[in-house]
């Protein structure tokens, strides 16, 4: 592989994250455990984000809208003011976690950094992933930071033509097969899969991803490896 | 002025938008009017918006979020289910409004789009301000789409770093002086202000800008003659 531009996803690429929203729904099931089982109020808050995705996108301000939603609907609108509260500073804090990098990110930034042109590539609220820049301490490895409302192929397309990046020169790399290999290959990119621990149930996929620009590796030093 | 870039704000300078958030609070304000009066019900959205401003940012999914705690400062948390489902359907409803363009928006932007490098700066929610862009069918005039977190000095700083612009060939047309304004003509900039009828409370200054750089017009055709 031979990219001239290397992309990497922020959430659960460069830090940790998905755990931080597991908490916050864990704290939500706990709040509402009389109406439902768990996994039953997961699934509620999980058909609610992606039925309002067309309109609120991605983030921790559409999580919270569609958790107020799904209180609504749990408890048939019979929900008292200081639970609503409640379910805001759920958000809040979400909004307000340290930023916990992955092992050795920094160090393989540092090796890459003169040789390629890095980029951040990451979806969600446009604030919150500033902010969590900043406070990673990383923006200094990155020639520029892309905060996308989607990541379809055309989003890809969309972002490489205002870059000025050929698609054969790019590289992306993350922790989603969905959003952070599939498009990129589509469009004649370079997509490297490093699972996380645990993945939100809608970036998953049921299939197995073949092609001779993708490479599924275990964790990220292993990208010094590929190019 | 000789810029060699030309920037414009969206929101009440390309489209219209406030009369949208005035009509979604006067909906909000309708909703409690047994708690308080209009004008109190408004300084007390305004209060919380700017209270979040740090964790929520700009945008529609920030104010619906400040509606609620709102709605809950307002009732003292004695607010029914049905009364929470409305002020979220305020804020999906703003996130639907048709988008109307400014009179002779286009034309002018049909002028200028050969002889400047043209780009728009907005505030707002990244998903809402794209698929507004896209619903103007204006997208094509425009070499780059910045969605902003912020309009400080430094925000504007980077961006024309990341852009590759200098500052003495920037040229930033808005409606407010305090954002579209103000921070260009602080880092080097020109800056032209088009009023429009109706200014949020945030937005608004209380001195007046006096600079070489800078140029106050009635409308936006006006520009064809600054350049």
């Amino acid at each position: 592989m031979n990219p001239k531009v290397i992309a990497f996803d922020a959430d659960d690429t460069l830090w940790h994250n998905e755990p931080y929203f597991d908490e916050a729904q864990a704290k939500f099931c706990a709040l509402f455990e009389n109406y439902a089982s768990h996994q039953e109020i997961l699934s509620l808050i999980l058909n609610h984000q992606i039925k309002n995705l067309p309109v609120y996108g991605f983030g921790i301000k559409a999580f919270t809208l569609s958790m107020i939603e799904s209180a609504l609907a749990l408890t048939n609108q019979q929900i008292s003011g200081s639970a609503i509260e409640k379910v805001l500073q759920i958000g809040k804090e979400l909004l307000e976690k340290p930023v916990e990098l992955l092992p050795e990110v920094e160090n393989v930034l540092e090796q890459l950094k003169n040789r390629y042109k890095l980029i951040v590539a990451t979806k969600g609220d446009l604030k919150d992933q500033h902010r969590k820049l900043h406070d990673s301490g990383l923006g200094h490895y990155f020639h520029h930071i892309e905060v996308m409302s989607d990541k379809t192929d055309l989003d890809y397309q969309k972002m490489l033509g205002r870059l000025d990046i050929q698609p054969q020169d790019f590289m992306m790399i993350g922790n989603s097969l969905k959003s952070d290999v599939l498009p990129v290959l589509n469009i004649g990119g370079f997509g490297v899969h490093i699972p996380y621990h645990t993945t939100w149930e809608y970036e998953k996929i049921d299939f197995e991803v073949q092609h001779n620009n993708f490479k599924a590796i275990e964790n990220i030093t292993e990208v010094l490896s590929l190019v």
